[in-house]
């Protein structure tokens, strides 16, 4: 169908993919079914290439993955998307020329076409529920493809803000502390003083607290020590 | 959209997840769109709830993640997916409940849903490309959700074959090299017979051969090895 072409089409790029070869379309091709749902991805729609058979279209590839379930008939390697991902960076940066098939599992990959792959791609799904069309297969084993190379780190605090440094966090915690004594707020519990400024204070190390944090406290505890405005309410 | 509702009801079922919490859906509830859309998704359909305000939505939670493109306007923790779905099933074993936002980002998650929760879960994707709609969002953060419990490993060979012994690979070099010793395969070079063999056995050490593939190749040796029939060819 036009539509699945497009959505893998869009999905390919979303990834970073742009070399789209199709296997014998069954509306032919060009198809503005395909195009309609491949908006913007006219890099990926521009460059489509039609073969007649599988065979044709993996001629000049040395590694081909087939992504299908797992084939209980026939004895092949199988491997996750993010194995599958790891292989084919390697291979590419290797200057090796790698492709992976798709096709909907009813009619769209034959056992042959399955054959004439090297290794099988098996996307882990809810055994209950493995139904997910060719695009979004696409999309998973894309998003493991850029994943292999994205160098983002798997956490971090967004904007440009820096943590606090250790005498920022010790200036808060004093003002904290000597605005409770100034108020008195310990003298009905001055025994335990310690402990609770310590809790107070490990509570603060384990907020992780920027900069700007530290300054948005501050000026919490400058407001609270304000006087009450006439009208004002606890 | 309903249909977007269906989709992602659909993306979570494959994924095994299926507490749906809709905020003020635009189209009210239930939605006949949706629910065509959710082909065989029922108990996920049949156990949405629906909530007039994110807060409302959340309320119960312990841990919320809004899957969102990094903001640049807050200070937020950022996770992957990979990261996000450790988190969230490091909570979940922990007994504590979990939700992920999701929303259009034009006109589905504020700035102000996005400071309702704790911490940002953003897919890498393509910057020239990063337009994917809701239910591919869920489908990819739902991936992760289920890889992070998933036992499959991450390589295997499909099938109940066993790997060969290296006594079957031996019985099959061995039989090579009869064979070929005794149709004066070496006698024109003769000097060369032992790194040809070496060769040959590094070969077939690589193919990793199954017992099955030993019997296949077995079987191959003995019917090279027959005369040729009278209409035969080589």
């Amino acid at each position: 169908m036009g539509e699945n072409i497009g959505a893998a089409a869009r999905a390919m790029l979303n990834f970073g993919l742009t070399d789209l070869r199709l296997v014998a379309p069954r509306d032919g091709w060009p198809n503005p079914a395909a195009v309609a749902m491949a908006t913007k991805a006219d890099i990926v729609m521009d460059n489509v290439r039609v073969f007649e058979t599988v065979a044709d279209a993996i001629a000049d590839l040395q590694h081909v993955y087939a992504a299908t379930a797992r084939p209980r008939d026939m004895v092949k390697m199988v491997v996750s998307p993010k194995a599958a991902a790891t292989d084919l960076r390697n291979y590419s940066a290797a200057g090796q020329t790698c492709g992976i098939l798709f096709g909907k599992e009813s009619h769209g990959l034959s056992s042959d076409d399955i054959t004439l792959a090297d290794t099988i791609i098996t996307v882990p799904l809810n055994p209950d529920f493995t139904s997910i069309n060719l695009a979004q297969a696409v999309l998973l084993i894309g998003y493991e493809w850029y994943q292999a190379a994205d160098k983002t780190p798997d956490r971090f605090i967004s904007n440009t803000e820096r943590p606090a440094t250790k005498v920022e966090l010790g200036h808060l915690f004093t003002r904290i502390e000597k605005g409770l004594d100034a108020r008195g707020y310990f003298d009905s519990k001055i025994a335990r003083r310690p402990i609770i400024l310590r809790n107070m204070r490990n509570m603060f190390q384990r907020f992780e607290m920027m900069e700007t944090d530290i300054k948005a406290v501050q000026g919490i505890i400058k407001g609270l020590s304000l006087p009450l405005k006439k009208d004002g309410d606890t």
